[in-house]
């Protein structure tokens, strides 16, 4: 599933750092995740014969939704109905869900508009424009390095964004940093933060096949669900929507993907390539293979376990098979060359200039920083819900006191309504999961720390990872939404008072989780960001402008075919159909059918496209995108990519890389004869 | 811990092949395992002003044990008994537990000798000769290559053995390849396989600080416990053992360690490290740490599932310790750099050599086979004794109807009596943990190979792994040792006849799982034996003759001092005290007091030296090796290396690898003080 590899629950998020992004120069006419500011229509007029013009980018751009829980999305009726996979609504199902009504295992057909659910701590936001800022934010900078770059940059950021949006009510202003912070763009969006879940077919046809099919192809999945945006009460009626065409995709047929993937590192210096190999994903793989293997036992336990857990398994096993395949890339030597070669071939053609200077040096010096700031900034926020909400609680009570500018990000004017959304909307906690995860995390920083390490002291005194977890979990009053609500509005001061315990515990790490990014900002995203301005006037002087920046969870469009590729010598077919999926199954979880399909067998028609293929190049985060034809219509749902995109974080592969998208027709043959839904489907067709 | 990190319970014994040694040069005095028939005098001379003669070494090699669980040991009483390490034996104390009496957590000190209990599997060995074969080895292999080599190779082995060992009740004949295959030694054992558990103390005295600790320094660990070899139902008096010092080991004192490493890859090519950097390493790792996280949930589940699973988790994560130590080592740019520095610098040396050619384009082509062969050859071989023994007993009906020179490696008539006994001695089946590891191998291997793969199909069928392990477990009768009994003695027929499902399992993937191995042995065993052969040639021409070889877990010395090291600038001492234990306890697993240490807090001796450090050059194997003085008696027992060590398998740096050791003085004090056995102090100090 080609969603966001960053976890919910806090899993890796002392991991996450700006990824300096670099200046890709397209190598192939299907290469590059473009700004809607700057689509390549030269270029894709050589290759294609003809490209969209700017009415159709407008309507296009107007129609697609981001959805803040880490997927792409577009509206497809006049009436806020928006399309986008099942697995980017599987969490909200998830937390829907009782043990005597499970909506990931029935999934969810209202009977009625009425009935449709609001999704805990989702948001849908449309782009309305977009204008450069980066005169103000490169001037806010001056001569600045380190942290105090990175402090005059954050606080320049928040005024432009409270100044864009002042009805926050109803629209977020957001700056993105581009090329590694060479450009500041300001997104300005119309927001919708009331977001119900209008349709959801069973989990077992969106994920027929398990971990052992994701990222594969042959594929049978009907990874496709619908949300409505609502506002005061009712369905909104955006201003711009897709057209549906349930009609089958032709081989060749070029495709567009608009949707926001989350981050690539296409153009890592080799130091930074180097880190990712040598550190960060060995880390990372291996200590979530230990959380796969911990919460495979622990659902195997009861129905009731196995219920609570499906979507953090599903989450943690995606992102797996993400960090692996990527490991894999760095490790294959072909690929590794033709990266480091890239690398070389740039820094040859710009020695000796005086205005580039030597920023590989600067970023190696970064590099080697950051190898010793990792572990402990990774382990100083352990995982899960609770912990999350306590962080964020006592974070939020202290930045609320000072000055926009002074504040961190996520808790300035712009960024506030979203986090408090996140805490305050009711959604259940599952305890045993929490204290499984908290468990975790705290063994894995006492492992990679080291018993007598300071922050491993810091973290759990003389207590162990199990019995603190268990006291932690046990004794927090966190899942009463009303609690938290009360420490939110009763800021510093009840947070100073609060005997919760993960409240204390949380208050404990505030010091040094501040410190540890202080010094992060010094030693590491700062150097980091001076040295991206000077690759990136590298990458111009030695390539011209035409190059796109890499992936900020932001509007992007890809440009491709329906194209299969050749696997061993052998060719792989671009379609599945519907019919093959009653090949496939064997009876055994995960290839055992869906329920509706085995008892619509006889209806279904399965010749019906299922599954199809694109050159497009896309990443997670572009989960639920539409896969729009020429005509500008949805053709399909972007829901994954094959196995050979995993390496695309850092290099796209023209021959092999390939997005996997879910057919609208299938949608159509699934609304019509599998999970009928009569009304959807009229709604679909335009009609009343 | 350094026990062999091959596991138990066939976890990874697809992944094992014969490790082509090749030709350290010891680039520092106390680099090297050396051969006895080998020993460096002069080398030891020049640094330490003195070298023990030919008598010493005599006398020491005679009361050397091998122990066939994987861990090295000694004789240290003229009644049979045995020193070695409590993780060696623990795998027997788990054994003989039940429910309600669990000799891990209480340990074992039986009031007089006829209490001694027979641990399952476990067999002594002791080398009375070594003798060169290689003559008539290298004349068996002529100018054969691939399969067809190694064919006739272990036809002239397993004749040599049988020839040299007719009496295979109480000796036992192994013909040792070492450099890869330049040199073929035929060692001679006496054995004796009635071995007993004699004293063992609480576990959690073994393993204070858990996993944590594991391969750590400062260290407080009682890793000590006895064994006695019997013979005719009587304690054996074995032709030499050590004389046992508790005096207090002096720093600066040089130390010599006998025992026998498992395996260590000292000087691979760059292409074989590469093959563990790029694929052995991470595929072991990620699937290794999966295992851990399964059984931890489900040891957590219920005391019983705790207890029954301890020494199995101990052995996961003992070896996942040390395959993150070799990974991160090889991630080190100046580690491999090191390395590979030295493997060009040999190839320099010898460019141009016609009778050298270029063994390192044999290697490098045998590796990229090995690249496609690893996953099948991983995955035909299932985890969990109940498949190992259905394996067993397979294979063995089979290869037992052929002539001696024609069987496969561990069936020939050498050979067979232990493989027997390792079948057929009673040992209990743990249903719950054999499911577990068989569930998690089936899973692993078609994530690995994909759910599409021909293997995968041949394991699986239609089946799940859940289901298929569910159904072999549940309904397999070889738990029951005589089911066992009754199946070696049939032969051929009653394997035939057999409906148990592991036997209808292991029957259904032996073609494959010979096929594999023919296949590994024509395109990757066959031609690294030839490359060997001219790589040693390489080293001898460019260096001399005097170099050690590759470990083989034959007997082998290491010459080492007493001395701490120094970490990010800070001294280790190399001693720590009994005293330490009490500060270093916080009340929590895994650094809570033995309970025995709690209760004799007053009467133990703080100031005695409990574990310290040497120089000494080791590797898991080692494990138990008795720690000798210049005097030739024991003051110690290794059980571990630090930390640094772990890049050992690859490369010895000598200013930081140690190994840790448990000092005699400690366990006499413990004899004393903590788990008082009058009788054994006695026996050791040579009183009656």
């Amino acid at each position: 599933m080609t969603r966001s590899p960053i976890l919910r629950r806090g899993l890796l998020a002392g991991a996450i750092i700006a990824a300096p992004a670099l200046f890709p120069v397209a190598g192939h006419a299907d290469e590059g995740m473009w700004t809607f500011d700057a689509f390549p229509t030269a270029q894709m007029r050589q290759a294609y014969g003809w490209a969209p013009d700017q009415a159709w980018l407008d309507r296009v751009r107007a129609a697609a939704v981001r959805l803040t829980g880490g997927c792409s999305a577009s509206f497809v009726s006049n009436a806020g109905l928006i399309l986008t996979n099942h697995h980017c609504v599987a969490p909200c199902l998830q937390d829907l869900s009782t043990s005597g009504n499970d909506l990931m295992s029935k999934g969810f057909r209202p009977a009625s508009r009425t009935e449709e659910r609001k999704c805990p701590g989702q948001q849908a936001e449309v782009v309305t424009a977009i204008s450069d800022v980066t005169g103000p934010v490169k001037t806010a900078i001056g001569a600045r390095t380190g942290a105090e770059l990175v402090k005059a940059r954050d606080a320049q950021i928040a005024a432009i964004e409270k100044a864009g949006c002042p009805d926050t009510a109803r629209t977020r202003c957001q700056v993105v940093m581009l090329y590694g912070g060479a450009q500041y763009k300001l997104y300005t969006y119309r927001k919708y933060s009331d977001v119900r879940i209008a349709w959801a077919p069973e989990d077992r046809a969106a994920t027929f096949g398990g971990d052992p099919d994701n990222f594969n192809f042959p594929r049978y999945s009907l990874d496709a669900s619908f949300l409505r945006a609502y506002e005061d009460g009712k369905p909104v009626s955006p201003p711009a929507w897709l057209k549906w065409d349930p009609r089958p995709p032709r081989a060749g047929e070029v495709t567009f993907v608009v949707g926001n993937p989350g981050s690539t590192a296409r153009l890592y210096t080799t130091a930074q390539r180097a880190f990712d190999r040598e550190v960060r994903l060995p880390v990372t793989i291996t200590t979530l293979s230990e959380l796969r293997g911990r919460l495979l036992t622990a659902m195997a336990q009861t129905p009731e376990r196995n219920r609570e857990g499906q979507e953090e398994l599903n989450s943690v096993e995606n992102s797996l098979k993400v960090y692996i395949g990527r490991l894999k890339s760095l490790e294959d030597p072909v690929f590794w060359k033709r990266l480091d070669d890239a690398d070389a071939a740039l820094k040859a053609k710009v020695a000796g200039n005086p205005a580039i200077g030597d920023p590989w040096s600067q970023v190696a010096t970064a590099m080697t920083a950051y190898r010793e700031l990792y572990l402990p900034a990774r382990s100083i926020r352990p995982a899960g819900d609770l912990y999350d909400w306590a962080r964020t609680l006592v974070r939020a009570a202290a930045e609320r006191t000072k000055p926009n500018s002074e504040r961190l990000p996520g808790y300035t004017d712009s960024a506030l309504p979203l986090t408090e959304k996140t805490v305050l909307d009711p959604k259940p906690v599952t305890p045993w999961l929490d204290r499984l995860e908290l468990e975790w995390s705290l063994s894995k920083a006492r492992e990679y720390l080291g018993a007598d390490d300071a922050d491993t002291k810091l973290l759990l005194g003389k207590e162990s990872p199990e019995a603190l977890a268990a006291r932690l979990v046990s004794g927090t009053k966190l899942g009463d939404p009303a609690v938290r609500k009360a420490l939110w509005e009763g800021g510093e001061k009840a947070i100073a008072a609060s005997n919760d315990p993960m409240i204390v515990f949380a208050r404990h790490l505030d010091a040094r989780d501040r410190e540890l990014t202080k010094e992060l900002n010094a030693r590491v995203n700062g150097p980091l960001t001076v040295a991206a301005g000077k690759l990136a006037d590298a990458r111009f002087a030695a390539y011209g402008p035409s190059v796109y920046p890499d992936a900020t969870f932001t509007l992007r469009i890809s440009i491709g075919k329906i194209e299969g590729w050749v696997e061993r010598g052998k060719p792989v077919p671009p379609f599945t159909t519907l019919g093959g999926t009653f090949t496939r199954a064997t009876g055994f979880e995960p290839f055992d059918l869906p329920p509706a399909f085995a008892a619509n067998q006889a209806r279904i028609n399965k010749a019906v496209v299922y599954d199809f293929v694109t050159t497009n190049d896309i990443i997670g985060g572009n989960s639920g995108s539409p896969v729009i034809d020429r005509a500008g219509t949805v053709i399909g749902a972007a829901f994954d990519g094959n196995i050979h995109s995993l390496g695309g974080n850092y290099g796209y592969e023209a021959d092999v890389n390939r997005t996997v998208v879910v057919a609208s027709a299938s949608v159509d043959e699934a609304l019509r004869s599998i999970y009928p839904s009569p009304a959807l489907a009229r709604e679909l067709a335009g009609r009343p």
